[in-house]
């Protein structure tokens, strides 16, 4: 038995797949708040560049990676993919469990994978600099690499409250050479205008990213850059897939059962679209789970609705299973899961029963982070221990049924800059947060401001 | 050009090479400090196991791993070597840059290769638990790491300044299963004498050795485990260098320059000694630079004599380059690199002209650490810096000289536990150490009160 597979890096795909060449119902538009026309194009150019724009719409099967990214992937791609082994031995399973581990990128998980190829194209468009939010700082991290890797500036709000409960992930984008300031900042009028409500503001993802955004449209040679949710930036991420269907047959192995966290959906997206290819066509009969916190459980408990991408409403409305823009998920330590709604295409996936959800609370998902450490010597981050725990789950459930299913999960990244998180659980300081639906209730109810009657009911189409 | 050169895991060494079988020259013994006479295997067994102290007394050329072992390597072993490829392109260099990276081990550094045989050979005799101590971490989170695959208990004495300061390491360890105590503590006679006479004490690695050493004597079942300058420590990290032979063949390269850093010895000898064995045999020109820091320069500016290894006064005295057991090196962020004395292997062979030393100072490490994120991808240890300094010196020398030579370092380990050292560099918070040379001679001195007369001078053998 092979513990590590690793695929040559000449066999590294050269191409990326775009879902939406396979769907059969293709996803809706996203829409002008103001007309509730479907958004062109042309609308989002102040924001990005225009080959992004051009993925963001496209409906070609492969788009092929520029030459220029495929080299800079060659650090740390093709990841290797694992043979559990040893959480197999820990939970006494005789089928076989995969994991594709993507913490070996310079950021420690796989959003590297979008950041060089969005740095790429905006260098190639001139643009001299990137700006971006953060919460966690998986993000702005693999951002501020990226932009290294391209001579580009790179400029990153993070949430004050993470940038002070963070230091490590400022000092990581610091060394990759990004400026990082703490959001709400002096240096836009929006975070000036939030500060002279409240000088001691704690920030949010929202109030980052219109800092980000205000930046980007009034500096000269500068866009701003999102680390999920949109199309091209889960089409980057199907590389993961990719290879890891390459890396199975190696192996001689099929996967029955897929499972990833999903936050804004690039993780799960990176490894689940290119096997749903199959699955669409009626040709493949494995099971795939989307993960999500029982604290924001937009898949198991949102509606799929049109909604905004952020929390203040400064985004094209978007057909997604969503909490309401408005909700405040509980202040988990899975910060790349605490996102109100899923995106498009993976919505438009999980409505159309492509895909599964389950959510699980975050004192399950450290206990298994902590079984996995042990047993496979990789701490997880936080969003990946959520896989790790479902994984589990269909490892006792197979056991019931007497099968030997192989499972294949998406091993994001590791923590090791997020060891406080282990440490909050191992002093039994987390809580087993679970949503309160009267919050959940009124945050849906919220978007009856923006949206005339025939969007307040379920999208049905 | 291949960036990662992977060596398949069924090609991954069974042997430890053992250097004192090729050296002409054999280390002169450890003694007994209150006999002076050559230390008995025996004096050693109430810490080690019978396993262990064969190894140390062993002058055979190749050692069996055992299957046990070689299957628990398999979780992260064979290590990729990397082309430096990017290093290349920012130092405008056209010769070759190889590094082995062991960061990719479960503790993030090269320090699991001897725990997980340490924890074998102590669970084959029957041992239950494992006391050891750490300072900056890396060793206690390795022997944590093996202990959980041994089931094992583990004890780990933690200096106190570094168990306030580095908060996340502590957590590691917990994550890993082992108990983690701030040194000195009330659980020891030695820890109990240090808090009478100043509860606030902020330890030192020689009070934690004591700590360890005092437990694993009094316990039943208990043994110690030390994580550099032994012989069998040495011994288990020779993987480094045979795979990293295996690797260099595979790309068709040859090695003229071998860069590690040096601090007990583990990590230089871990890739160094196996390419030793065709220079001592004179088959080879190949040089070999062990890199210190400045603040601590034992081996550039020490003596070779026997000395304790240890603050305290404990241990056996032992034949080594020292800057006196009672150095107290500044409090440079590589802290794993802040001991007094170099191992009895590495003392021998540069006193013999095998190898050559150079020390760099905390600031230039850096600078070069900096570099190598942004031009490699990955955030290097403190201690791991120091080879890349190194190879930038090695780089400019060869480029004078018009040569191409293919250098190889030991990236040693990551440094994502520890990005306060960047912080601090960045915030222009480090200052350029060197060693204050009253404060050697002083601590030269102070053998005096333990030796004869014989031993005082230098040993010229």
């Amino acid at each position: 038995m092979t513990k590590k597979i690793y695929l040559p890096e000449n066999e590294m795909p050269k191409q990326w797949y775009n879902i939406v060449a396979d769907m059969a119902q293709k996803p809706l538009p996203p829409l002008d708040p103001k007309t509730l026309e479907p958004l062109a194009p042309e609308a989002l150019e102040p924001i990005l560049p225009k080959a992004l724009i051009a993925q963001e719409m496209s409906q070609e099967r492969y788009i092929d990676i520029p030459d220029e990214v495929l080299e800079k992937y060659r650090v740390y791609r093709p990841s290797p993919l694992f043979r559990a082994s040893g959480l197999e031995k820990a939970l006494g399973y005789s089928g076989k469990i995969y994991y594709k581990y993507e913490g070996v990128s310079p950021s420690g998980s796989h959003k590297p994978n979008t950041a060089l190829a969005q740095a790429y194209y905006n260098k190639e468009e001139g643009i001299k600099k990137l700006t971006t939010e953060t919460g966690a700082g998986q993000w702005g991290t693999a951002l501020a690499y990226a932009c290294a890797q391209f001579d580009l500036e790179c400029e990153v709000y993070m949430v004050n409250v993470s940038f002070k409960q963070k230091p490590y992930r400022k000092i990581l984008m610091n060394t990759f050479g990004a400026n990082v300031y703490a959001s709400p900042s002096q240096r836009t009028q929006a975070g000036r205008a939030v500060l002279e409500d409240d000088p001691n503001h704690t920030g949010s993802l929202g109030i980052a990213i219109s800092e980000a955004v205000e930046r980007a449209v009034q500096e000269n040679d500068t866009k701003y850059s999102l680390g999920s949710v949109l199309n091209h930036v889960l089409l980057h991420q199907t590389i993961i897939g990719l290879e890891t269907q390459k890396q199975l047959a190696m192996d001689n192995a099929q996967a029955d059962v897929i499972v990833a966290p999903l936050g804004g959906g690039s993780n799960f997206a990176g490894l689940a679209f290119p096997f749903l290819k199959e699955k669409m066509q009626g040709t493949s009969n494995t099971r795939f789970v989307a993960v999500e916190p029982s604290s924001c459980p937009k898949l198991t408990q949102g509606k799929f609705r049109y909604d905004f991408g952020d929390n203040q409403g400064y985004t094209p409305l978007m057909p997604m299973y969503t909490l309401g823009h408005n909700f405040v998920p509980a202040g988990i330590h899975a910060g790349g899961l605490r996102y109100h709604g899923a995106s498009v295409l993976c919505s438009q996936l999980l409505k159309d029963g492509f895909i599964e959800a389950k959510a699980i609370d975050q004192l399950t998902c450290f206990e298994a982070g902590i079984l996995f450490a042990k047993a496979e010597g990789i701490v997880a981050a936080p969003e990946s221990t959520h896989a790790i725990a479902q994984v589990i789950r269909e490892v006792e459930q197979a056991k019931i049924e007497g099968a030997q299913k192989t499972i294949v999960f998406n091993l994001s990244g590791h923590g090791f800059v997020d060891m406080a998180a282990y440490g909050d659980y191992l002093d039994n300081k987390l809580t087993n947060h679970r949503v309160d639906n009267t919050a959940v209730q009124k945050s849906l109810d919220k978007i009856k401001r923006y949206q005339p009657d025939n969007f307040l009911k379920e999208l049905t189409y």
